[in-house]
């Protein structure tokens, strides 16, 4: 946000574990390439896929990693590490390779969303980043797909910022849901650092303020005439719509208009009814109605269920810390070490090895199809391959796409994904299969280790 | 965390409203006080109490709060604010007084938390950043608060950072759930900022990238004699614990002690006995055992319950996200302004009105006992007021405890709670009133602006 680049900023923002385990590799000379792979392991209930976003933030990081003096005195001070091996991490950079789906792709469990590939201490120093902040933006972005289908074209605006869980998830919201469909958000600061569309409207205290509401009402119009949204629910939401319909008169009759009168509390689905009839009744047809309090994509296919004239929704606490979801089973497994594919065994977590590329298939109308999780090296005629290398020699190999774009490719790519996937509750799960190369070296690498270390035969 | 202070750095971290609020207020020289009051409105399911944390962020936010020439730059190019308002808001700082709940208090829903009062724009400012913050760190620490109940004494440490809703996410939770009872994290950073305890193990990516499972026990047992934990579910849990019990012996040939085994998966309490069982058999006694995966508190419950030999718990995501209730119902509410107690009406959710104070009361064996929501003025003898004063125009009017100090209080507040307050499921409501000077405000509040209107007699 200011000041010294993110991967100096946050080097030391990792499991004390990256670096005793850096400490043995380095002791052992350990340095050949490792492949490590981020998926998702599984879904969460009612979800059937996801949408990548945060890869922008993790290649920042890896082009700046760096340890500064002063994070080296701490790591001193805590008396584990040889001044041998902290001399060794003053050096270290991120010099690897990264094969990544783009921002705004949709995918689904076990497909690899990343594969690092690097001298080993680069690629498992990266590890706890990485995973922060691929698997909070693809969190948000996942959640706000879910309230930009619902809406069906409806404008939709962050008003998460005050709940996320901290201001930095507050910025990644923003970006995120903007990614994902979004119109904007009422982050200032997520408007000035991601250039998002900025929106507000006013707050109940702005409204108990004032000794009378429709005083309250004809400042901010007076004030504010181009972008005036009155929020109506303070006292009473009928009577605060009258009000609004007093004001919107005023304003007229100065030459401008009311944009909307915002609805925060009660049975949003029939208040909204009521005021848009107040509305109309007036000539106040143009007058829109946001609503806002709790949004969710659930509660907001209730109240367009219900027949609520809602034009917009703020969407606030529970897209912005995904509420029904509020973490991914996301992990980062190392799939090669040495040119050998590795794996663990342990209890009801399988990892597939080796570096990887997904291909999708297309039907006859453009609908996406089905994927085949292969490895890097395998053809696959008549599918698009999906992970692209986006950073060779720790240098990114390609200009990142800009914020607008890869929201672009994300409404590109949204529209193919069968409306059955995309259900509320119990979606169809879109079908992805391994292809036979990968298959066999998985079973191959099994038994190998079966052998290896539980003396099986 | 580097560079400017948090005030500045963050003063656009805010909701757009808050601003063209400011504007209204600015342009009707509306600079009278306004008391604001943070509370949460309910308790998420199974949850019967709080614990106060975040305070020191917002009050240094408070501090230091002032808009850079680059911040009112990028206003003035929305358009939206006059230069005359941009010039008043560059001289702005934070000149209120602060109430407030040490850090580590114990506290209910619809007490206040913080009470500020300040000319109506600076209080208004400040209100995205202060719930962001308050909220966020009282939630985890309210959930940290249950794993360590449940804990009964075994150290808990924090493993979250991976999959914590950002990087700063993950830091206020590593300081957190220390104040609530943990004895330290993994989060190296947050080692560093706060002075906190931390601890790592090693990954299944290490035992994976060595040829030999036993291999990488034993670099890692040379390399770190002394804070040596062996993870030991890679491929086997008891074929791991076996190789752990070699390398320990090996250690012991060296006057060295293994600390920890670790299990990540499977069934954590039948594993544990077994486990328990195969070091005790070698003489190991003295080898504890480290549980990781899942944990929280009802998945520890489950298996100490299950009579699981664990010795200490990692806990991670479900903490760091607090899964189950990934928000808390927070609100930050015009209370008084001009002297005028005010209050909202909408649907379902009462504010209390005016400047407040919690009076706590305690049983002959100290326990707590109950407490009343009283007007700041009230007396109330034989119990004691909670809400201290920690700032006035706009100085911090005591020395911040440390975090140390916090924990401890936290530590005897919370052994003060009655255990049936405690329970994981359906706990006791503890009892909470409103003194009858609030109760006779409240109702009289409330009429008059039914009467002003709603046109109600």
């Amino acid at each position: 946000m200011n000041g010294k680049p993110i991967g100096e900023r946050l080097a030391l923002l990792t499991d004390l574990y990256q670096l005793t385990m850096a400490a043995c590799y380095f002791d052992q000379g350990m340095h050949e390439e490792a492949t490590f792979s981020l998926f998702i392991r599984k879904y969460p209930p009612h979800r059937g896929y996801f949408v990548a976003a945060g890869l922008e933030e993790a290649l920042r990081y890896l082009e700046t990693l760096r340890f500064s003096e002063d994070d080296l005195a701490f790591l001193h001070s805590t008396g584990l590490f040889s001044g041998k091996f902290l001399d060794y991490l003053q050096g270290v950079r991120f010099t690897g390779e990264v094969f990544a789906l783009p921002e705004g792709s949709i995918f689904f469990k076990d497909e690899p969303v990343i594969e690092v590939s690097a001298p080993i201490i680069e690629a498992q120093l990266a590890e706890t980043f990485i995973i922060n902040a691929v698997s909070l933006q693809t969190l948000i972005a996942s959640k706000a797909a879910r309230s930009f289908h619902v809406a069906q074209g409806r404008p939709l605006i962050d008003f998460s910022l005050r709940r996320t869980q901290g201001p930095d998830a507050g910025l990644k919201v923003a970006r995120a849901s903007y990614l994902a469909g979004f119109q904007g958000t009422s982050n200032v600061l997520a408007g000035k650092l991601y250039g998002l569309p900025i929106f507000g409207t006013m707050a109940h205290s702005y409204i108990t303020s004032f000794s009378r509401e429709i005083e309250a009402f004809r400042v901010f119009a007076r004030i504010f005439p181009g972008i005036t949204t009155l929020l109506i629910d303070t006292y009473d939401n009928i009577q605060g719509a009258r009000k609004a319909v007093q004001v919107a008169k005023e304003m007229e009759a100065r030459g401008e208009r009311l944009q909307y009168v915002r609805l925060d509390s009660g049975d949003i689905a029939a208040i909204s009814k009521d005021v848009r009839k107040i509305l109309d009744d007036n000539g106040l047809e143009y007058v829109r109605i946001l609503a806002s309090g709790g949004f969710d994509e659930f509660k907001m296919a209730k109240v367009l269920d219900a027949g609520g004239k809602v034009d917009s929704f703020a969407v606030g606490t529970k897209m912005g810390v995904s509420a029904d979801a509020p973490y991914f089973d996301c992990a980062y497994k190392l799939v090669k070490y040495g040119g050998r594919p590795v794996m663990k065994l342990s209890t009801g977590k399988v990892t597939l090895v080796d570096k990887k590329q997904i291909f999708r298939r297309y039907d006859e109308t453009g609908a996406m199809l089905r994927d085949t999780i292969a490895l890097r090296g395998e053809a696959m005629p008549d599918a698009a391959p999906l992970l692209q290398k986006v950073m060779a020699g720790g240098r990114l190999t390609r200009d990142l796409p800009t914020l607008k774009d890869s929201r672009e490719y994300f409404l590109s790519q949204f529209a193919l994904l069968p409306e059955s996937c995309k259900a509320l509750e119990e979606p169809a799960q879109y079908p992805v299969d391994l292809s036979p190369g990968l298959q066999d070296l998985q079973t191959r690498v099994e038994r190998e280790i079966h052998q290896r270390e539980l003396g099986e035969s």
